[in-house]
């Protein structure tokens, strides 16, 4: 929907075949994406759960969402605020991290509390480093278009927050999100790594 | 993705809006009907079962596998033979019309052989009429645009079986959806009526 030439150094799939075949490849993965939730090997009350979750992160309260706020935002003839711009992302990249997230405490039908928190800081630190490689990145090792956003005139966490303001909140987010996991002590040091390099990351 | 202006008399949802709101709208509903289908008053198992059925109709194997071969065959530098032109129906509007009649006998755990033969029968006579409606029918009734497939060389039961061979094909397909319910007697001839509909359309 950004029309983009590349996604991680490779050619879109819209480009390198046609926007039908896109459109249903996306369709044929999110509907295999239910298929194998399904087959997850846990009590049916959780794979059922899993099911349920999954659709609502991904629908229209979720990913759809965001992804139509975003889209009406191209043509609004008023910059985002940051709440609409957070509300956005929240829905657009952050449901599905928060999803995944918890895709471990309940199909071990435990407390999904912690792990939810987490994802949620680390989701939305994801987007602000985004903004941030927008500006400060360049094409070969980001693989995708730079430049972009900030070209467009869209309002960006950068643009709102300024570069330092960005990169401030986007640290204190990271820490959020691996203080949140304390009572997980040294079994969690891998999320925290994960948290991390969602902001240090260069590409 | 054929690009019609219109469907049922209506404005097609990428004219009315646009092709991102499309796109949008047919994920979201994708994603909103799992979340129905979890929320049956059925056993977890049952429920279970019809995400994974609902998941291999909707995905690769079922409607996208054959839109996809529809596609496909746009470009192709021969026209598609009746054994292409089968399967390619019975994934593209097959699938999900034979999902939608083995609900009932999933969600009471009973055998689906029966409703799943009837399914499959008037899901290929529903696509031979309406390949027939193309032919015969007219924009204001039929709600879409007509003479679109014949125009283009495209294959179809009426070019690959006459049009008189394409009516004695569906009538008896009809004929063995209904004979196929006999087991139900009397209870399903409400189904029956709906075979009989499939074939006796305008629109």
């Amino acid at each position: 929907m950004d029309d983009d030439d590349l996604r991680r150094g490779q050619p879109t799939v819209h480009r390198k075949w046609n926007e039908a075949t896109a459109v249903l490849a996306g369709d044929a993965l999110q509907t295999l994406a239910f298929e194998l939730v399904v087959q997850t090997n846990c009590p049916n009350s959780a794979r059922l759960r899993l099911c349920t979750s999954l659709a609502q992160a991904s629908g229209v309260r979720g990913m759809v969402g965001g992804q139509a706020l975003d889209i009406a935002a191209e043509t609004s003839d008023r910059p985002l605020t940051l709440t609409e711009i957070t509300t956005l992302q929240a829905g657009k990249t952050g449901a599905l991290i928060e999803w995944s997230a918890t895709v471990g405490p309940i199909m071990a039908q435990a407390d999904t509390t912690a792990l939810g928190q987490y994802a949620r800081d680390l989701g939305l630190a994801f987007q602000i480093a985004d903004d941030i490689l927008d500006i400060e990145g360049d094409l070969e090792t980001v693989g995708k278009a730079v430049g972009k956003d900030a070209n467009a005139g869209k309002a960006t966490f950068v643009s709102l927050l300024g570069l330092d303001g960005a990169k401030a909140r986007a640290q204190s987010l990271v820490t959020s999100a691996c203080d949140v996991l304390s009572a997980y002590g040294e079994d969690a040091d891998i999320l925290r790594e994960a948290a991390k390099f969602v902001i240090a990351r260069k590409s």
